[in-house]
């Protein structure tokens, strides 16, 4: 039994990648956040994203598309090993900053349909929660029961888990301060949205699409979708920015308010 | 649906990695072993051991005595990462030989009670096996519902993918010919044994248990003892040795009598 509700880390890959260089690990950046997690009183679980390496290797053979063509095999094979690198780097950077981080895999166990989640095996991550370990999850390239192979989302794995685990709050880390009523990289007229509910979705959905670069599981818009939906069950979110400083650390801490806030409203 | 039974290959740690020294592959046998692995007709499932990764980082932190001290937390952080980082190589060489090779890791998908199996979710291996994908497995440390953490070892782990997956045949791949009435490192009286049934182990259990180095495993008085529990489910198995080039292609291509049969009789 898990005494201590926890608390859900998503590292955007945008956060701890280049993502226009493929392959490319923002050192700097997971060395720093790794520390800000370490202050962290409650359990944590963390979910990281594909950034420049998943994405640019899930797009070149069509994965999240499903299964049609032989050399999508070796494409498979290659976006997941593509995503074990980069959650290595992710774990081994936990590892230095004290955290007894472990992988869980989840194309290793989630049975995926029609490219949503049908059912998770998750007594070993719940019992490595038990012990004290940070169970460390990833989008993933998975086989689907349906389409034969697809894209398991960071996103939807974060609302997932936050189910089943009883998590007490999400915390989702992106490189913008939160969600904008349009891309705040391009559009100097962007204005931050403080809260979001799921009555004041509907109004603000069209225009944002933020986030630089390739990402094949659909960008902010579909963070926000994820994220009300937990909302509903009483899961408050936030969206912060934790390309800055020391954000993180405050939010793990307990701190409300420094992003774009999910709640019922 | 699995149309073809597939074939278990376990590439034993003592044949990819070099047991005197602490991480160190042997890359040269791991490429050659790999290529013989891409002859083969059958779908295949390959696990492999923890060699010089898994088992000095096990024996350092006691993983396999159970959980009873909070430094063993990032002792089995540090030892799944150890055989990660081996599996890695494993998955490269057979992706560099063709083969659409995906990890598929045992921590995460298997409930362990004593160290034994309880129950595995192998719906995600089931799907990658009917696609054409290889999945590949390794010894693991593993949460353990009732000691808190453990090893889960490859040779347990090929026994019982062997009865859910329903493999056509199991081949494990030592560094010496086959089982031997002694070491045959150590004693140049060692006689190799041809085949080995549940009748006659009894007598020449004692005197075996050969391969050099440490093994937190139990070595090949074990494999044989998992082995012999899938004979009576008229699995055959053969152990041979995959350090001399060619014997693995010819295994795999179906030749019999190799090494050492562990068969019903």
């Amino acid at each position: 039994m898990i005494k201590t509700k926890p608390l859900i880390v998503k590292l955007g890959g945008s956060v701890i990648t280049d993502k226009r260089r493929k392959f490319s690990v923002r050192r700097a950046a997971l060395r720093r956040l790794a520390g800000e997690l370490a202050a962290a009183k409650e359990p944590l679980v963390i979910v990281h994203g594909g950034g420049s390496f998943g994405h640019p290797m899930a797009s070149k053979y069509g994965i999240a598309g499903g299964y049609g063509d032989k050399r999508q095999l070796i494409g498979l094979s290659l976006t997941h090993r593509a995503m074990e690198k980069l959650n290595a780097h992710v774990v081994e950077a936990l590892q230095r900053a004290g955290l007894p981080a472990m992988a869980v895999q989840p194309s290793a166990c989630t049975t995926v349909i029609d490219g949503r989640i049908k059912s998770m095996e998750l007594t070993p991550a719940r019992k490595l929660l038990e012990l004290g370990i940070v169970p460390v999850l990833y989008g993933d390239a998975v086989p689907d029961l349906s389409r034969g192979m697809g894209i398991l989302s960071g996103d939807q794995l974060v609302v997932h888990l936050a189910r089943e685990l009883g998590a007490s709050r999400i915390i989702v880390c992106v490189d913008v301060d939160g969600v904008y009523t349009a891309n705040p990289k391009v559009r100097k007229s962007a204005k931050l949205i403080r809260t979001i509910t799921p009555t004041s979705w509907p109004g603000i959905a069209e225009p944002i699409s933020a986030a630089g670069g390739p990402d094949v599981t659909g960008g902010m818009a579909n963070k926000v979708r994820e994220l009300l939906a937990l909302a509903e069950h009483a899961v408050e979110a936030e969206i912060i920015n934790a390309a800055k400083p020391n954000i993180l650390r405050r939010a793990v801490l307990g701190e409300r308010g420094l992003g774009t806030m999910i709640t019922m409203g």
